[in-house]
């Protein structure tokens, strides 16, 4: 059983710092424990009308997942780095 | 280079068939070049708040996405499961 978690941000005018964004979620699930594939960062700007950033994190379980969720850096990150530019947010979470 | 394109459908009250969706979409991606991971399905109903549906090809080229994207069945898929239900839509792409 697999838990992916998918994410999709859509900034207010003024963006997030996707860099730094990006740098910080990286690094966290670098030293957590199941984590069997992550990747995040900016939307490439190649179709009108997309969302500006996108995370995919695919989970051995679901208790990995809530790990990385309630992680206190994971806390920091949205608290910090997200939701002060945060415009609309969609969150899927598929289980296979 | 890989381009990973990432999409969450919110439905209607009149939910999608998401089963004939997930099964569709991936009978097509088994037949075409350059699809590195595909994952697709319903949200698990784990969180509140959460859209309907997730997507995210990985494709090893823009390419093998262009080509998935602007294929008869995909495009069929989008007309005749998908947009009959569609709510919202979010897409992120990614470029690594």
């Amino acid at each position: 059983m697999s838990f992916t978690h998918i994410v999709t941000f859509s900034w207010k005018t003024e963006h997030a710092d996707e860099t730094a964004l990006t740098t910080a979620l990286l690094a966290l699930v670098r030293t957590l424990p199941g984590v069997d594939l992550y990747l995040c960062g900016p939307d490439a700007g190649v179709t009108t009308g997309n969302w500006d950033f996108g995370v995919v994190g695919r989970f051995a379980t679901q208790d990995a997942f809530v790990h990385y969720r309630d992680h206190p850096e994971h806390q920091r990150i949205l608290r910090e780095l997200i939701a002060p530019h945060l415009a609309y947010k969609s969150v899927v979470q598929i289980v296979e």
